[in-house]
């Protein structure tokens, strides 16, 4: 048999394969067509000079953040949100438009602030719009997991970058299944909501302050992310050692509450039964300290690195840092995955939270390779989850030292989503996600994976474009 | 270039990377000379008809075992453990041949226990022997780290298999560095020992059968071990995600301690704070959970499966299946690996303690794969790591089905070891182990990778041998 040495593979993988087949060493060169219709916009994003420094600084911003647990606030007290007003998940959108877990998630959440006695009567209000607003959790510093409603009497975790003085914010996790975030708002969501609200809020509060203020200092929530990393956890859909270290953390100065401030002791008790019940819990730290690290990247003119990803249900949308608080939208994706129960795909609701800014900051779907035990949770192989963060390489600006990969040799994971990158390679970003219902009130009906609509990206790029000085048009 | 289809390798691996390196599928078949004059009691052994069913049923025996946390009881009430006795890890040995960090745990034992005022007046105790005694833990259904050794006073997990009722001991994980375990009898250890003796142990006591008599029923060890495979520890030198979920299983009923039994609030959250910033904590129920499910395959006649690996310090020892209570002992070998601070190999005692247990029972070196974090703590490579793991599969019975490899497709962790299959592959079990120093008082100076000396596993085939009914002796 005669075998040339060697084979330069460009493209397409089949041919790759069918020559390794044969025992002759290929050196893989990832190269696809770019989007269609973004050649000439890629031309001149490419051309211009400012480029390559703007993401050397939107990278090097990001990264330099560190996210710090400080306090735990209501959302009244945090971001000065008046009755009436509604935060959500993903980019801004009316009830008209709302699907039925981001409605679902509403409606309880008038109940929980007394605006109706009962969610039902909730739609009217929301269809009238007479005082009641919705905004989305980006535009206040803040992202919320699935529907992502945060109500004024909500607690909500409050994250700092010690060097800036910058501040994030996320509510505090649920559980899973009946839950207000999946759209569920049955009596027991409420309840528990009001228990959160009366119990595990303040008591909260009390540790995490008396933590701040001790020698140790505030919990690091990036450091957290660091070892979770290294424990099985993508810190999307799998946040299950980081909820542990967290508890860990507060768990003394829960305790410590007893004494020092009269806390009953079944309270604590049933706080640490309900966080260490709970895998997602730290899920809500995980989204607040990407959102913070993100950032700092916002607002670097020229850089066309992606600053935040996000969905409302019906659409999906994307910010750059060299875009301003401009947002790039398209339709929601329906995951592919696994479903609870008698769940199936006709149940499912599209793509719906602030939770992809994990993937946006690198870990979540960008770290499959890392919590290869996911895959039985979303769907997919061993293997997959180890090429999903290689391939993820391929749209990065760089790869995070802090967060690295014990399997991938310690490589750090990749970081820094490129528009240009996505458009040149027509690789999509890949993310991680739960399921929501597709009717309000149902909750959580499965996890899957799913990717950004394809054509978020050459908006962004023709936008970018168009902000690139003395540019020719074509 | 001319090449051959494929090249089929047996043995050394040096031609068969040659070729590889050419570029030609090698089918590698580990192949190996067996040890050396290990032919005629091989030969024996494998025509035992008895083999084959004793094997599996004693890997059977150890895969059904399920271990449950009852309760933490003095060793004095646990084993009726009396003033004087002193249990040690490995097999027999007395005072004249115990290495220095058995000595200094031995002399800081019989400070706790009053025996002596100054931990080094009892070097004479020792010397006299004069109401004192030494055993192993393993004679007594108990397993120490390290050093190992158990004092009537000393507080024990107490671990349970629900369907037979047997049960197994370990004391207390005291936390790293300046610890008895490791040889060291500072004044700061023995109070540390007083405070575990006085709150911890209590504690415990009251926490787990709080939580032994709930609904929920007493803390799962075997099922805390599934996931921490998932999580990154190897259940040896890594029991991080272990501690975290004991922590969380225990510390509400810890709290309620407090309404309950009036335990002090500072205790309680010292106890917290205690067991929170010990990795190693967990490490203390793995090795008596390992213990269970071995100890459930003794004195099967024919079964060729190794049922403890423990060491001295001195020696290293085997007991099998087969040969009832008999250790073949040989001399403890020194690891390669990592040292703390200044240390280095000349600081290093020679292998110790009973920890090998969790290799013997399928984890900790055997499960490299799955914690290649690991690696940069006992040195090694990632690489390293996952061959590790697939290497042991050649010299194991089984794997179980219970503990399984995310990275290697879910694969169970080679589990069994067989004296036969070493003693032809030449192939030594791979054991992750602290370092002890080697002078009595030092403490930890190291952690690394240790094999057990080759010539125990000939010793124990030859007895097998000799028990083959109606056998030729050749």
């Amino acid at each position: 048999m005669t075998t040339p040495d060697t084979v330069v593979n460009v493209g397409a993988d089949l041919l790759a394969d069918a020559v390794a087949d044969q025992a002759v060493p290929v050196t893989r060169v990832d190269w696809r067509p770019p989007m269609e219709g973004t050649a000439a916009d890629l031309a001149v994003v490419a051309a211009d000079p400012r480029r390559h420094a703007a993401n050397e600084r939107a990278l090097a911003a990001m990264l330099g953040v560190t996210a710090t647990l400080v306090d735990v606030l209501p959302a009244s007290e945090a971001l000065g949100l008046e009755p009436g007003q509604f935060l959500h998940a993903g980019p801004p959108i009316g009830w008209d438009r709302a699907p039925g877990p981001l409605r679902g998630a509403l409606m309880g959440g008038a109940a929980l602030e007394g605006l109706v006695a009962d969610p039902e009567d909730a739609a009217a209000l929301f269809e009238s719009g007479t005082g009641v607003s919705l905004e989305p959790c980006h535009h206040r510093s803040a992202v919320g997991p699935m529907a992502g409603v945060v109500t004024p009497s909500m607690w909500l975790f409050v994250l700092e970058d010690p060097a800036t003085g910058r501040r994030s914010y996320c509510s505090l996790n649920e559980g899973l299944g009946k839950v207000l975030r999946y759209g569920a708002y049955s009596p027991e969501v409420i309840t528990r909501l009001r228990w959160m609200g009366d119990v595990l809020g303040p008591l909260l509060q009390r540790a995490v302050r008396t933590v701040r203020d001790s020698d140790a200092g505030p919990v690091d929530v990036t450091g957290i992310l660091t070892q979770m990393l290294q424990m099985g956890d993508e810190a999307h859909n799998r946040n299950r050692a980081g909820t542990l270290m967290l508890l860990r953390d507060l768990s003394p100065a829960m305790v410590g509450a007893i004494g020092s401030s009269g806390v009953p002791v079944a309270d604590v008790a049933e706080a640490l039964r309900f966080i260490g019940a709970n895998d997602h819990f730290f899920l809500n730290l995980a989204m607040p300290a990407c959102k913070l690290a993100l950032d700092a990247a916002r607002g670097i003119d020229g850089s066309t690195m992606v600053v935040a990803m996000a969905r409302n249900g019906t659409d999906f949308g994307i910010q750059v840092a060299g875009t301003g608080d401009e947002w790039f939208t398209g339709p929601a994706q329906l995951a592919d995955g696994l479903f609870l129960g008698d769940y199936g795909p006709e149940d499912a609701n599209p793509d719906i939270g602030d939770s992809a800014i994990t993937e946006t900051a690198g870990i979540g779907g960008f770290a499959m390779a890392t919590a290869p035990a996911i895959v039985r949770f979303v769907g997919g192989s061993v293997p997959d989850a180890l090429a999903t963060t290689r391939r993820m390489h391929e749209i990065t600006l760089g790869e995070n030292p802090r967060w690295s990969v014990p399997v991938l040799e310690f490589q750090g994971t990749p970081t820094g989503i490129d528009v240009t990158m996505v458009c040149r390679t027509g690789i999509l970003p890949q993310i991680n996600t739960g399921m929501a219902g597709r009717l309000a009130g149902v909750g959580q009906v499965g996890a899957g994976l799913v990717n950004p609509p394809a054509e978020i990206f050459p908006k962004a790029l023709a936008r970018l474009a168009e902000l690139v000085p003395g540019r020719h048009t074509s």
